[in-house]
């Protein structure tokens, strides 16, 4: 096995104290490689990175807009997010759009990602609930989705199990996710997600062209084309519901607008469309490594595929080059993006 | 560069999402190489791995025996504890028996590492103070090695600036890492460790050969192999200090007694002795991770070198290989030792 290359380093002292390896893939709409750095035709699994494109059913079913779903709930369909006060509710507004609650979610149970929220709920004497769970918003989403489903059948009834792979709703989710990416989803290895869906290995190769085409509708059905562009649209508008309070994505696309669309993936995967410039980026970690790993390689991306202004540019590269700081504030090291990424060809 | 060899895979869904390459050194004392995995020569930054190392002085110096340090209190000294009330309450300890209290100390204030303290002292409506930094043992040490070194100075004024590599204090310290590593450390790469103390570069040959030696008084001098025997009697008699609730380090010692003395560091380091081998052990994983990445190669190490009983083997297996699941309790995937490390001989 030939290994990919050192993507991101974190230094120390003058020398590089650790590395992450991985891989990445710039494609456009037609399929047309932009660049690739290490091996990017292995199956991996997306994890939550693609949860836009598990959206696309939500959207192109019509139950978005039978149930008004807003910008914020849409954001939060495409969300892992921090279980902070304002997902939770959004996510239980969903839920009473479709007559249910949070009993319906077969995510399970954890404590909320930001600290901040964690010490919310202790301050109060309270349990996290499935809404608190950072894929609730999806989970809510699929719950819409059902409704559009489920016919003249009981909504309680035919969502029983529907996080199996053979329940008809992880059916549509799986379809939409097939049909973006161009990969035959019934032969290549499928895993137990987080939150307890399926997971399908895909290579990073059809992860960004799934992006590019989801940024620019070329090479998608009508259907998903639209429901694409309404999510991207309610992200842009609502970027605090896919992330949170200091959260890599959410950050970005309050910056950024409309400009990037990006959504990271548990085990250090990362997916992101720049319309603009028509390409789709996928990213795999080897290690799997998220928070200093792939934002770094992610951000050095943006910053070779987009033109942008001094202070975006600043903002950027304070994302690719990362000052690390001790417990008494003393900067001791950076995180960089490596020489491969700072090579990057623009669009 | 060639790359060092994946040694845990992380599986789910039948294939390798993930995995972590590193490199490993198993040494005698007098410096025969009994294993090698990756590259042991190129230096790394060793960090909290080697506070036993760092405590040789405290021992030496005569500082503990002068201060009546019990157990608990010398394993404090080589911790990278948990924040737990019994670890702040030691710490607090020992710096009252050198005359101080926690302003002495100048490690930084984070939140503890484990859930449950950090919940706690949010119930109280409290912050954290230096006693819930994760080397305040270690920092709180070297205050009571300030009491013999300080002679008849006023000690608040020798310790100003302590983690200064000048400081005669760090000077003490480093010259016994030194010492036990057979390593020129002024020609190394000096990096500032989290908690605002200086770490050198080793390479992982020279700190297995250091653990070797700890372990066995060999090729060390007499005051620092004595102390060496007092430091892992010390935590093997009082192992939750070292680490606490739920941790690798402290539920291996509580298990295996005196035949394991290991450590954590930051980064992805690992430093172990088996004395009743000969043999000293130093990991550092490529991308820094410490929980599921070091941990499992040093499980499987043991159980390599080991002789083990029915009992002890199962532990230990649950340790180099573990079960994955889900928010929902469903098994999602294994964290698994690679094949490398399963064909590692007998001691």
């Amino acid at each position: 096995m030939t290994a990919n290359p050192p993507l991101v380093e974190a230094w120390r002292g003058g020398i590089v104290e650790s590395f992450h390896r991985g891989a990445l893939a710039i494609v456009d709409a037609d399929g047309r490689l932009h660049s690739a750095l290490g091996d990017i035709d292995r199956p991996i699994f997306p994890r939550s990175a693609i949860k836009l494109l598990q959206a696309l059913p939500l959207v192109e079913s019509g139950a978005a807009d039978q149930l008004q779903l807003s910008d914020e709930e849409l954001a939060l369909a495409c969300a892992s997010h921090n279980g902070e006060e304002p997902h939770t509710r959004t996510a239980a507004a969903m839920l009473a759009k479709a007559g249910v609650d949070s009993t319906a979610l077969e995510c399970g149970v954890h404590w909320p990602y930001q600290d901040a929220a964690v010490k919310a709920l202790v301050q109060r004497g309270e349990a996290p609930t499935a809404l608190h769970n950072n894929c609730s918003g999806k989970h809510a989403g699929f719950v819409c989705l059902g409704c559009a489903m489920a016919g003249g059948a009981d909504l309680r009834t035919f969502l029983r199990g529907y996080v199996a792979p053979e329940h008809p709703l992880m059916g549509e989710v799986s379809a939409a996710v097939q049909a973006s990416t161009g990969f035959d989803l019934a032969r290549t290895a499928r895993g137990i997600d987080g939150c307890a869906i399926p997971t399908y290995a895909v290579p990073l190769r059809q992860l960004a062209l799934a992006f590019a085409r989801a940024g620019t509708g070329v090479g998608l059905r009508e259907g998903h084309a639209r429901a694409a562009r309404r999510l991207r649209t309610a992200v842009a508008a609502a970027p605090f519901m896919v992330a949170g309070t200091g959260r890599f994505d959410t950050r970005l696309m309050e910056r950024l607008g409309e400009r990037v669309f990006c959504k990271v993936g548990a085990e250090g995967v990362y997916c992101a469309t720049l319309p603009e410039v028509g390409l789709g980026v996928a990213i795999k970690i080897d290690d799997g490594n998220n928070a200093r790993a792939c934002e770094v390689v992610m951000a050095a991306v943006i910053e070779a595929l987009l033109v942008l202004d001094e202070g975006d540019a600043a903002f950027m590269r304070a994302l690719s080059e990362v000052r690390l700081a001790n417990w008494n504030g003393t900067e001791v090291g950076r995180l960089k993006a490596a020489a491969p990424l700072r090579a990057l060809a623009s669009a």
